[in-house]
C-alpha cells in the first residue's frame, strides 16, 4: 500500500502513506480523533484502539475526541467511551450537539428566547446544560398534520433558533414548525449540527445523515445554515480555547475528506485520514478529490509503530 | 400601483403593470396557468376565475393548466377544478406527477426495473397508468426503524429510480430507503418533480413544499435530482408536442418568479406575473429580483377588461 501511494503521489500528488510515526507523534502535543470510523463503528470498537491511546496518553499526549453526531450528549458519550472499555472524560468530548449548545452561549442566546430542536436526546441534554430553552425534538415525534380546509399550523413567536440534527423521527410537523420559525420570526437563526451525507448508526451499512435532515429545512426555507460541526472550525476555536492550546500543535485524525480532514486543515493542523471509516485508498487517490491530508494510514493502532521503535532503541 | 410600477421601471428595470390586456391576449394562442396562487389558494377559487376563463375560451384561445403539486393526478386534478365550479378535462392538466411518469415512458424506463417513490398519491397513480412498476409512497407512511446493533436495511436492487415529491407522510423509513437506492443501485435515477420552498395546502399559510423532501435526499446522497417540474422545461416540451404548438405563441401566468416566470421564460414564453399568490410586488420591485416578467397584474380576472374593450368597441 505503501507502494501504491508513493505512485499516487507521483501521478496526482496524493497524501503519503504515514511510515515516520515517531517523528508525528513528537511534533505534536494533542490529537484529535473523530469517533465513527476512527474509534468504533456502529458499536464495535476498532481494533487497537485501547492499546493506541494508551500509548499516546503515556507518551504524554492530550487526547480529545470530536464527533458531529449529535445523538448523544458529552455526558452520554463519556458512557459509550466507558461500554466500550475506554476510559474518557465528558471534558474530552466535544460533540456537535454540545457544539451547538456553546455556540448559542457564545452569542449570548437570550434567556427569553427559546430554540426549536429536530433532532434527539443529545441535543436537549446540551441545551439543559447551558440553560437554554427549548421545544421539539424528541417531544414532536409522533405529531401528525391531519390537514383541514383552512388550516393554520400555530408557531411559537419566541424561537429564536432552530437546531437541527440527525433525526431518525423527522416527520412533516417538525418540518413545517422549523420552517415557519426560520421564515416567521425574525433574526430567528438556522443552525445545522452537521452536513454529514451519511451517519454509522449500525456496523452494517452506512445510514441517511444529518445531512438529511439539514437539507430538507434548507429546501423549504432556502437559506443557509450556520454549522457548528465538522468542518466548520467552531469545535476547534472551542477546544483550542478550553485546554488553551495552538492549532499548529494538534494532529486531526479522522476518517472523512470533506469532514475530518477539511476540519483540520481549516483550523491549521496536522491531519491523518484513516482507512478505517468511510473513506477508501481509491477515493483518497482519485483525481476529483481535492482533499488531501498530510499523512494516511489503515487505522490508528497503525501508530503502536511509535512504540516499537521507542522500545527496541 | 401602475404608477409605483412605472416608478420601479424606472429606478430597477423591473416589469411594467399590465395595462394594454387586448394586444396581449391577441398575440398568443395558448395560456398556461399555474394553480395555485393563480387559479385557487389551498381550497378557495380566486376572484373572478370562472368569467375570465369562460372569455378566453370564447376568444378562441387553447388554455392549459401547469402545477408544482404532485399530491394528485391529471384525473384528480380533473376532479378539484369540477369541485370548484370550473370545466377542465385532464388532457388540459399538467401535473408534475404526470410529468414524471412521462419522463419516465420517454427515456424507455425498463419494465423489470421499479421507481420508489417518496411521495403521495398522484405519484402512484400516474405511474400505474404509464405502466411503470412502483413502490413505497403512503404505504411506507407508518414504517418505524427501530434500531438494533449490527441491523441492516435490505433493499430492493432492481429499484432503478427515484422519484420524490411533495409527501406530508415522510420518514426515516423512506429517507434511508431512497438513499440506499441511489447510492447502492447503479445508474438509480434521482427525479423530482419540484424543488418549491412552499405548497398551498390551506389557504390560511404556506407550508414547506416539495423542495424540504427533495433536499433531504440531496442532503444523503450529495447528488442532485433531475428535476420534471417548473422552471424545467420538461413539461413543456410535453405540451408543445401534445398540442402541436409553438412556445413562442404561449403566454405563461403565474405567481411565483423563480418557477412559474422562469419556467415561462426558459421555455421561450411570454410571461404574465400575478400577485394573487406568493410573489408581493415589493418582492418583484426589489433590487434583489433578477427575474423580470414581461408584464404582472393583481389577478387573472384583470384579463377581463379586454373583453371590456371588445364589448365597447
Amino acid at each position: 500500500m505503501n507502494c501504491c501511494a508513493q505512485v499516487g503521489a507521483e501521478a496526482g500528488g496524493s497524501a503519503p502513506f504515514l511510515t515516520d510515526h515517531t517523528t508525528l507523534i513528537d511534533s505534536v502535543e494533542t490529537f484529535i480523533f473523530d469517533c465513527d470510523g476512527v474509534i468504533w463503528k456502529g458499536d464495535s470498537l476498532i481494533d487497537g484502539v485501547p492499546e493506541t491511546l494508551d500509548m499516546l496518553r503515556s507518551m504524554g499526549k492530550r487526547l480529545v475526541f470530536v464527533t458531529n453526531n449529535s445523538t448523544k450528549s458529552r455526558k452520554q458519550y463519556g458512557k459509550k467511551f466507558e461500554s466500550l472499555g475506554l476510559s474518557v472524560s465528558a471534558e474530552e468530548i466535544f460533540a456537535s450537539s454540545f457544539a451547538a449548545a456553546a455556540y448559542l452561549k457564545s452569542m449570548k442566546f437570550p434567556t427569553d428566547k427559546k430554540v426549536y430542536i429536530i433532532g434527539e436526546a443529545g441535543i436537549q441534554l446540551e441545551l439543559k446544560q447551558a440553560g437554554i430553552n427549548y421545544i421539539g425534538g424528541p417531544e414532536d415525534g409522533d405529531k401528525r398534520i391531519d390537514l383541514t380546509p383552512g388550516q393554520l399550523m400555530e408557531h411559537d413567536h419566541d424561537v429564536g433558533a432552530v437546531v437541527v440534527g440527525f433525526d431518525r423521527y423527522l416527520n412533516y410537523y417538525k418540518l413545517q414548525y422549523a420552517t415557519l420559525c426560520i421564515r416567521e420570526n425574525p433574526g430567528c437563526m438556522f443552525i445545522a449540527t452537521n452536513c454529514d451525507a451519511v451517519i454509522h448508526l449500525t456496523d452494517a451499512q452506512e445510514w441517511a445523515g444529518g445531512g438529511s435532515m439539514v437539507g430538507a429545512i434548507k429546501g423549504s426555507t432556502k437559506k443557509e445554515p450556520l454549522v457548528v460541526g465538522k468542518p466548520s472550525t467552531f469545535m476547534m476555536d472551542c477546544l483550542a480555547s478550553e485546554f488553551n492550546i495552538k492549532t499548529s500543535q494538534i494532529c486531526m485524525v479522522g476518517d472523512r475528506l470533506d469532514t475530518d480532514i477539511l476540519f483540520g486543515q481549516n483550523g491549521g493542523c496536522a491531519t491523518l485520514l484513516v482507512l478505517s471509516g468511510v473513506t477508501t485508498l481509491e477515493t483518497l487517490q482519485s483525481s476529483e478529490n481535492k482533499i488531501q491530508p498530510d499523512f494516511y494510514t489503515n487505522k490508528i493502532s497503525d501508530l503502536l509503530a511509535a512504540k516499537k521503535v521507542t522500545t527496541n532503541a
